[in-house]
């Protein structure tokens, strides 16, 4: 599977249930969202702008897409966890199965960041970011098209240390 | 990686997190469990006994091994999950990252289970298991010696409906 694949199957309207485990203090958090994952074009004002953010020629671009997510965590239901970004790979253009993932927001911090992918023989799409504090990793794969497994795992900067490490459970919408 | 190595960095005492989404419902359920898994001999009657039940060699027995759990569900608080189960696992001698695991208990349903093993070629441990009534796939992988995670999916037998997506993170503990 390539990315343009990937993308193509995560396009749509999902339903998503996230459990969050914060390792240290064996505390649960739960999370549910609606997340929109829509193709953008490579033309589009958005892309243009981040790839110069990141002195990338556009036409590097591979499937760029916005993702937007709007949920509620137990740990506080009067707050609504929102957010939208703009998500662009950037294949290796030696191996097809690897890149840079550009992305005007990260999850861990929220400032831009660049992360760097690759699609395992079995169809997981892995992704490492190093941010200032901390860095993340996730795993994302299809159990079935219509059902999406994401792992996130933020780890301390300096190592090892695994912080938290969450599960999300994602179901293709009719929309 | 090959199943000697699997087992061998599994062998331990662990405290998991496991969560569980229902996915028709939307539930949530958060379970604490202690885990042991420690290793057993080929010349362990447990071992001897299960290979005979499955009418496979002991000799070809590798790395068997007994896990002991025991824990407490959000749903019940009052009630003690807990169980023990010896597992064996059976290389194919062509293929040395795949093989059959033999199991004197499944998870989905408490009676023994054959499943099919292969470790992909970044470090996961990937088991499907057939049940009369359900299917069982599990992914486990290492983020550090001490960090292992686990997501499993029982699926109906009839096909692709996930029906519980459960996610467990795992970390060693001294004894």
């Amino acid at each position: 599977m390539d990315i343009q694949e990937f993308v193509a199957k995560s396009i749509g309207h999902w339903r998503s249930q996230r459990s969050a485990h914060h390792l240290a203090f064996g505390h649960f958090e739960a999370v549910q969202s609606e997340i929109e994952i829509a193709a953008l074009t490579g033309d589009d004002p958005a892309v243009i702008e981040l790839c110069k953010a990141y002195d990338v020629d556009p036409q590097a671009a591979v499937s760029p897409f916005r993702m937007t997510w709007e949920g509620q965590s137990d740990w506080d239901e009067n707050e609504v966890i929102k957010g939208t970004c703009v998500l662009i790979p950037i294949p290796d253009p030696n191996q097809l199965n690897r890149g840079k993932l550009l992305r005007d927001q990260g999850y861990a911090e929220t400032i831009a960041a660049t992360g760097d992918y690759y699609i395992t023989e079995d169809g997981t799409f892995v992704l490492t970011t190093a941010y200032d504090r901390a860095a993340a990793e996730e795993k994302i794969w299809f159990v079935n098209p219509n059902v999406r497994c994401r792992v996130s795992l933020i780890k301390t900067s300096a190592g090892s240390g695994v912080v938290t490490a969450s599960f999300s459970s994602e179901i293709r919408q009719n929309s």
